[in-house]
């Protein structure tokens, strides 16, 4: 069951606290697949996976570092954060289920709680309350404000003490789909074209329930970019997004130029969108010669002779007769 | 090293040789994908992969027992062949390069002559003389004819003697990329209309250099099918077969309905296909997260606080943030 996870810590200042961190989630059979730190932000972002159990291992001993190491009452910076350890979702990969994930948070959060005595809050798919889905919820209010909000009992945290730790205040463990970042660039200099698509593509005004997407100046001569996240690719794929954006930039004149995917990609959102449109509607992972072979457990030859080839069933017969 | 081979052998009706044939194949570290006979064209296509040298080991043996258990003299198929174990093409997997493909061929194709005294052709890829590389021409003459060919100079094999193995005759073994049979149908129950579109579209009458076409009458209502087999999908890969498809259909005003792979397909054929049609020019398998996952000795995540994050850098940053 591959996993992954996308932890946030309020740290972006201090390269060996970050450093420490980092080394912490390389717990073994973690694989560390991305660090970055933002002075600004004075956030930073450790994206690491593997089976689920190392990155649960992973993710818990990175929480242990940053409980330890930073101070949240010293902590002065432009990203909204309720902990030392700020945001820990669990995302699946391949085709581990997302409850596997909710599994994975549940019982992270727990041990952060009992072990650390940080006051955890579920959120993402992990929710146990509707309000706690949507992170900007959980995080409302910040760590400033945790212990007023715990004295409420509707913001009670899931897991640990209803008061938050001194230094670290509390977590928000949870699982969520893979984000993909997906930009679209347009064949026109002029912004407001690509204004009007971001609005009318973007689930918040009205478009793609999945997809966030704003207007963008980037460095390229006479075009102009829609950047968006596909929050939920599974549901609003790719395809689904670049087409809207086509349609709508077709209202003005204008055409796609090109796109990119900033960062990371799930392999099923490609595979996905090479089904779409080669129009491949019965296509299966399982006829993708490469991930049979590294998933040998589920290769099941048929036994020789049971099946009559038909000249086409096995592309190599076709190969070597010639068509 | 991943390598696939896709071994015909010239028994199509004896279940029991077949299977001592598969058995003979699964070497350690080979996985045996697929095997299927066919009684009337009495042959028999066995697909594995793996390694390199395991592939090579489990073609060896197969080889082995395909000479040791088949007599061409009493052999009668409507498949041409010129040997007991006929054809044995090797096809990089992953990012093999060919060359190394064509490696593997000159030292199995010398192992076979050296061990079983059995005559070995070079074809494909691997091909030491340029009328070698279709295999057509190399099985020109089929069994029967290897004696009066062998005596030609031009005719001799690439290894072992200048006589056919009397029960056995002789192998062709090469190198070629991997093939994708790929079917499209046309929402039309003319069969002349895919008639035309797969003569257009195939090489052979100036269409495509990598692409055989022929018109197919399948069981779906009101739809015909242009059957196509793509034989070097880096030159010519699946997006440029559908399009030029779709375009000749148009001019009947018939539209595609949907395509199919069958069989197997490579990994990079439809990592090429989301890039082509999401028009993501510059995006790299490095940044699939399975693939990365899978080759962990690929991964030199950047040094923690080294990379400051533009909030874009890192898909996760922005679900977290919220954009």
């Amino acid at each position: 069951m591959l996993v992954e996870c996308v932890a946030n810590f309020s740290e972006g200042r201090r390269p060996e606290v970050v450093a420490a961190i980092v080394e912490a989630a390389r717990a073994p059979g973690v694989s560390v697949l991305d660090a970055s730190a933002d002075a600004d932000h004075h956030r930073s972002v450790v994206t690491f996976a593997g089976e689920g159990a190392a990155v649960a291992e992973g993710a818990f001993r990175a929480v242990a570092v940053a409980v330890a190491q930073i101070d949240l009452r010293q902590h002065r910076g432009t990203h909204p954060r309720i902990g030392a350890a700020d945001v820990v979702p669990f995302v699946p990969l391949g085709d581990t289920p997302m409850a596997y994930c909710v599994a994975l948070a549940e019982s992270v959060g727990a041990r952060i709680a009992a072990e650390l005595n940080v006051p955890v809050y579920l959120y993402g798919d992990a929710a146990r309350r509707p309000a706690r889905r949507e992170l900007p919820r959980v995080r409302r209010g910040e760590f400033e404000g945790l212990r007023a909000r715990m004295a409420d009992p509707a913001g009670r945290p899931d897991f640990g003490p209803a008061a938050p730790h001194p230094t670290a205040g509390a977590v928000a463990v949870g699982a969520r789909p893979a984000l993909i970042a997906f930009n679209v660039w347009l064949a026109t200099p002029e912004v407001s074209v690509a204004d009007a698509v971001a609005r009318a593509v973007r689930g918040s005004s009205g478009g793609l329930v999945g997809v966030r997407a704003l207007p963008m100046d980037t460095a390229r001569r006479g075009q102009m970019q829609v950047s968006m996240n596909l929050v939920d690719f599974r549901r609003t794929p790719m395809p689904a997004a670049l087409e809207m954006v086509r349609r709508e930039a077709a209202r003005f004149g204008v055409a796609v130029a090109g796109s990119e995917v900033v960062g990371m990609v799930p392999l099923a959102a490609l595979l996905a969108s090479a089904q779409y449109y080669l129009q491949a509607h019965e296509l299966t992972t399982a006829q993708v010669l490469e991930l049979q072979l590294l998933d040998l457990a589920a290769v099941e030859p048929a036994a020789a002779g049971e099946r009559t080839a038909d000249g086409r069933r096995d592309g190599g017969q076709s190969a070597e007769s010639g068509v």
